[in-house]
């Protein structure tokens, strides 16, 4: 029998060692040797190349020593490889040449096919083997997130078309809704049947919903993406960011753990979820640059509210900013460690 | 006796003929005319003409209709005046020359006389003059989210200087908004004296923080400044976007209406907060161009919602965005009156 890792464990309430830590983006932008080996390609096409993924990849875990890897990779590529004409522009995220806005637009679209994404299989296989005793993470957008960029065309305050199109336009909401859990769940069932040893929906946008238009509109399509794995065995977490009145509404979707960002502490997060699900989170990226001692307070106090939950999973409360000092990470993962195993 | 105002009755919780509503940013950028009157003049410059600041705050209330008039000023205006050299660029927010980012600079800034804003004296005058029975509320920045724009130099995503310094400085951190708070207060103490008839704390961006930290950093400079309004009998609205976890203490600060965005229902907000505040808002902004189907629901909804409060004040969760259609919000006001008074 092969040993568990602490970050499937702390996924599944089990007893571990110490609190395992990943960081989302991780891999990616705050890295030098990130920007030195993808130099000059642009980000969509790094992550349709498995030897660039594999390698980036690795860089954190090899830096910082993480308990887990994830993916190098973006919610937008399996949209691309789906006939999307997407980009990811520097300093502005994804941007979208065709707005989807009407059940035309939506009757366009078309799902993805495992080998669509075949180059991620290679990755994920290549990852899995140099790996080892790490699990690897697999993730993809939830359809609100991602109908938020195809709608909007690209990045938005707001979300005022998207909003516009679920409320005036249900009909034409779900329907593109449908297509976008589809195209998901095949782009997560891939990463999964590679070898990804977890699985983490982005819903980083859902923040802005109230709960019940969340509910409505939002929740049975990432449900349906949640339930389209449970003949996997891997444990499954659901993100997005300002969502404290969403919590119960994204555990109840499917999750078995629970992201949370910090303007909640995870003992307040716990008790609005109940003990069936772990939790995820919740430094402030923010506070990256405040110093070893206000970290090393934050840790404590983080670690301490963790311990309500069935399972804790450090992590930051959003993505490593791009001008995070990589030497903080480092030290981040050894106090959380030092912390969490005393 | 003068008859008391549907605005101000709802403020304090006193009957009312039919719910009230204004919004916030009525004056200014969504209307052609505001934009025919200042063609040309830097908007700071603008604030600065008390006859433009007449005839722009007056467009809203002859045109929708509205049931208060918000002066048209920013919260700017008041640093502007004490010396900070800082403009509003178009399509970015206000820039500031040299952040505030250690003690010395927070030791360089000055505090606010009265005789530094005269031109909003004379505008205020000059306004309650012209409104007659609609009552003009005055408004001012809250310590915080002014401190995030003279900390980070800007508008900013994730407010990292600024909860850095927060956290890593608190001594300067509270000296910062000591300044602040005073400046602020001399600010909403110059309207009223003028004639305001309400004011409202605008703390827009606290919702990046937790209910902790807000306590801790944020709460009594805030507080101070609703203290330092307590010989006057105006009522103050204490506003925030994104603040579900923050609105007892928002409310506790010393405010008489809570501002509530549209990500909790009003009756939850109450709840809250408890029966001693009436609560303002919810309209999301993004649903103005969701059609008038869409809206009716809406406002149904919020209106039977808002009965939970000791007082309704309806408006948007945040304000009017740039590109809304002047028609709807004038259709909008016309149906919160016929709603309400049903």
């Amino acid at each position: 029998m092969t040993t568990i890792s602490p970050f499937l464990s702390a996924c599944r309430g089990l007893p571990v060692p110490f609190t395992p830590v990943w960081f989302m983006r991780q891999a990616g932008r705050s890295l030098p040797e990130y920007h030195a080996v993808r130099a000059g390609t642009p980000m969509l096409d790094t992550c349709q190349r498995p030897d660039l993924v594999t390698e980036i990849t690795l860089q954190p875990v090899r830096r910082h020593k993480v308990d887990a890897a994830v993916l190098y990779s973006d919610i937008m590529v399996p949209l691309r490889a789906a006939g999307v004409d997407v980009e990811i522009k520097p300093n502005v995220g994804p941007v979208i040449a065709d707005p989807v806005r009407d059940r035309a637009a939506v009757d366009r679209l078309r799902p993805l096919q495992a080998d669509d994404v075949s180059f991620i299989t290679e990755a994920v296989k290549q990852l899995v083997g140099e790996l080892g005793d790490t699990p690897l993470i697999g993730f993809g957008g939830a359809p609100f997130t991602l109908a938020s960029y195809l709608v909007e065309g690209g990045p938005s305050k707001s979300y005022a078309r998207t909003k516009a199109l679920m409320h005036a336009d249900p009909a034409t909401w779900h329907a593109l809704c449908d297509v976008l859990a589809d195209i998901t769940l095949t782009f997560l069932r891939v990463q999964v049947d590679a070898g990804a040893a977890a699985i983490q929906l982005f819903d980083s946008w859902a923040g802005s919903l109230s709960e019940a238009d969340y509910r409505a509109y939002v929740q049975p399509h990432s449900a349906r993406i949640f339930a389209g794995l449970d003949d996997f065995s891997v444990p499954r977490i659901h993100f997005g960011v300002g969502t404290g009145e969403l919590l119960p509404a994204m555990a109840q979707a499917g999750a078995d753990v629970v992201g949370v960002d910090w303007r909640i502490p995870l003992d307040v997060a716990s008790a609005r979820i109940g003990s069936d699900y772990a939790v995820q989170g919740n430094l402030d990226p923010a506070l990256l640059s405040a110093g070893e001692a206000v970290l090393e307070e934050q840790v404590r106090r983080i670690l301490a509210e963790g311990k309500a939950a069935r399972g804790h999973v450090f992590n930051l409360g959003h993505g490593v900013p791009p001008d995070a000092d990589p030497g903080v990470l480092t030290a981040l993962v050894e106090t959380v460690h030092r912390l969490s195993a005393a």
